[in-house]
């Protein structure tokens, strides 16, 4: 309950947060047991980008991005920032001078549950940003937050030091003690993608591939001609 | 009510359905007078195409993207896969692998009243997709629904074989039998605008272009210098 | 509560109009006090352009774009055409037709708090435009509203000849009678950013920039490696 | 295409609609396969009542009321009103006049997707209504829309003469040829689920009621007594 | 564009102000030519209450209700509080402890484009509320906003001083200098309604009541018994 | 990652749980330094009750309510069940059967970042629910989640065995070690407000309750009597 920053954050390996950016979101939230997304109003301001790295959490009062300013000053090299809000807003608490701010010390992107602003500005920096809103709405520097506590983001939990991996399917966060073993899994469900990916470009139908058709049967799935005409006996004999 | 697959669709005729691709979703609606439209949250996933096609339905459960499957087999080179849910859903029923089973059977394009996943493999594989949501959270292959059953998708009906157009402006879905009156209806239209769109850009204005000076006077409408100022006896001459 | 066109407008200065181009929305809204500003959801076709304007405003009736064909006559070159809606709505309002004549015109864009539709054409046409929303929806003609009247678009009130700034940002509107003030201001702000921005880039922290150190530590906030930890003395010294 | 008012409808038996009446939306929807449901934004403006009618269906333009006025014609005692609107709309299409109009004919209720007003008198009229919104916003007269043909109303498809049924929960569309099936369904749902509630109110738990524990063992679920500790051999030993 | 209170603010004559509250909103509404009303989200806490009373305007900022307090030295018995937010909010500004300060001051309801707090108690104390959401998050006293400035409130313009009505069909505003004519016109109009009313209930149709049919005809609808069927020949006799 | 019950839960004591509920949501977030907080579109079904308890969570699959049935079992008189779901949904997860269940454990009410049904009986049964939306959409049983691991439910952070408060402001959870240090600030704070508020009901303004004019001043604010008027010297004397 009382406003502070933790200066201490670990961090996961370099190496398993660049597996997880090869990864991308949706593997890496498949491989996580379909969990840890952030909501899907998180839009990216450009596409076309994949960042992932350790992050530094920011828990923001309303209209107000003083710990913004306050949380730079933790960053390192490899990390995201993670900004979380005390109550729902659109506003636009960051823009280019913190940005330039966040690229000095080699910060990957910005994780914002609110508004952002200068995007075309940040754009042109390549600087990636996945927010709530765009909105030119200033805010105020008046109100304490904190800096490396847990926050809830845009529906999910993320703690300091947490993997967030982010591209153009959404946001996805990764407890830092299992980055590993999901960085495992999801190379392993990537390799066998690519041969499915083969094997459906060459017309082979998924409801083979993946053995469908008995489960769909006994689940009462019937096939037919017309609405009201009669069962068609057994489907692969059908075609 | 009991979960089934159709598996006879008629279908409009290969020369209308790209007569309507080159009207595009605006011109069509009106040609219908002004009916057939989505609702407007349906998004393309990346801009600039046209796609028309012969629909392909699919009634899908919530969080559960059984029925895709099931509904590839169904389609033919020129359909347009339409997939409706059984209660509201940001969920990303629908990525690259299922693209590359559906482009291997020649179909041209994704409209789910949902949402989609790894839009940037997509977008490479230039296979659009018009969706209610981007989101990488998977689905499981669980519950039954239906496949080429009447459905309605984004507010609107949608029956198999029905011709679906989909371009930056949204989604629109022409009934079969009217496809061929609604293109002739749609190319006189269009005929007509650019006659039209050359006298506005001549710099011919729309109240005289379409005679509406009369009209707007009858139904009271006044000029004046200021707000409080008289009336303008009549506009024309005040210029 | 007549409908009513006004045909007289007082516009600002086309140089200062133009200063106020050059430093976007963001600034702007910053320049007026944090004021000024549409709704965030107000946002661009297409992205990376910047516009400045006097506003002929349009007060628009539900599905009704009869007033916006009344308000071309109004346009001069330089304008923008701010078109508000009695009520909520996504329909159509404007499409390639209309943009034809307000390019005829010299007008610079259109911000409109409803649907806009033919945006690729739009797009190719560089006739840039600001809406709620995309959609093929047409609308008709038949209901009087009022042409430079004040209005409130998008949460924001507009009075005809007022200056209207749009952006990647979004949209802000500056009274014609501050607009020099508040053009001043603005580049004042800008200048001061250049030195900023360089320092920020050179690793100096906003912390120390803007002297937020002291106010911080007055505030309450405490520096501490963990949680549960025992501050840290005094923040400069710890790093 | 063409506006029109469909004057023969074909309408269920009164005592099947009665009988859909008493088992209520949830049920009725189940008893159907879980379908025919208007979106969860469909709300009652006053609580407590259920309404089970005839589908008399109206088409509007938006914000306009015109076909109103024209379906009232059209309606018998037992009927329900369903309004749809050809684009999205929250104005105040309805209010005390058309329903003393309405009950003078003796119509249930009304179903509309789109705003009403004048509601504290309607409350005390005891006539019922299920919106999307609640709005003063007056609607015209002044384009035409159709009456009795199929409507998308809030995302459901109703034939003139489908049953619609109406309660806290929302709102459900009943094919009018599937209402004896769907009520003979529901009843014999509602006589399971009596006996269940005397068993579940007495402390049995569903889990044993329904028998999933096997279920949910075969699926793959684990009970601990912590997340890191070890699984608990089997659960019904276990409590 | 300083943050300021304005201590002088003419208001309409009470008795006005009471013929307006008895109009409602929907009548109040419809007798200024269908405006002056905020959105629809804004609703009333509980319903079965009209207000109606002088604006006292506030202008917050995001998160902050600083200014309401600093608003209530300038309320007078019969006035109503208006409060506008600079940026989007759901906080909850406002409970019970500024809603007694305001009672002891003779306002008579708070119309808030933001949240509100302690609305059981609010409820208790017959202080009625119009807002955007209930919200038990508190706010600070933090940052400036104005009092008695013209303010944009739920898309709305009010200035200090002008009559606003709010009851279950949400909330309007009148103009000061208009109030009297508004009160005339909408007095007038709910004069006809009573004998309108009178009709209807009696079985007249607003189709005769209003002499519909001609317009109907000419604009082109047509009767048929079935959708393909032929048109009936003149409605009345087809009766 | 694993889908588990765990099931051992600590809870706080009784008597600080029963301190919190008296305290209700509003003060019991501001006692935790304006935290704790799920978000503002959870309501309750009915309006008028206070519940809290310590957290049974459930963590729910898309359209799915298995796992509430596996819950029940884990629940003891005095518990109040969490629902959070890994997607957003507005399904009926929950109807009287499953309150019938919960009552007969003596849980004391539901909250459920979903949808729920069968709301009519739910308020005969004194059952309070607040949820995030009524829907007859009913669910299937078919895909693992997991019970009392931590959830995030609606914006907020919750552990098994935390406090949850909910009233008419909405729902806040206090982690249960901060139980007791919440309910000591709470009631303090409590203690303040009854004699803050016989202060106001006499009539003494906020402003000098609180001593805010001289910070007022010191910010910058300026009382005039009107916007072009010169600035009132010091505010008190010009009342």
């Amino acid at each position: 309950m009382t406003p502070m920053v933790i200066t201490r954050v670990e961090r996961a390996e370099a190496s398993v947060i660049d597996r997880l950016a090869k990864l991308g979101v949706s593997t890496t939230h498949e491989a996580m047991g379909r969990s840890g997304l952030l909501q899907p109003y998180m839009r990216p301001i450009y596409p076309g980008v994949t960042v992932a790295g350790s992050a530094i959490t920011v828990l923001a009062q309303p209209g107000d991005n003083w710990m913004i300013h306050v949380a730079i000053e933790q960053c390192r090299p490899g990390d995201v920032l993670v900004v979380a809000v005390t109550a729902p807003s659109t506003d636009g608490y960051f823009g280019d001078l913190l940005a330039t701010s966040l690229q000095a010390r080699g910060v990957r992107g910005l994780i914002i549950d609110a508004g952002v602003r200068d995007v075309r500005t940040l754009t042109e920096m390549n600087f990636p940003v996945w927010s709530k809103a765009v909105s030119a709405k200033g805010t105020v520097k008046a109100t304490l937050g904190s800096v490396n506590v847990p926050v809830v983001c845009a529906g999910a939990l993320v703690h300091p030091g947490d993997v967030v991996i982010a591209d153009d399917d959404g946001v996805c966060v990764v407890p830092r003690k299992l980055a590993e073993t999901v960085a495992v899994a999801g190379e392993k469900r990537e390799a066998n993608e690519v041969e499915k990916r083969a094997k459906l470009a060459s017309g082979v139908l998924g409801l083979d591939l993946y053995a469908m058709r008995e489960g769909l049967k006994k689940a009462g799935l019937v096939w037919r001609e017309s609405i009201d005409g009669p069962d068609i006996p057994w489907p692969p004999e059908a075609r």
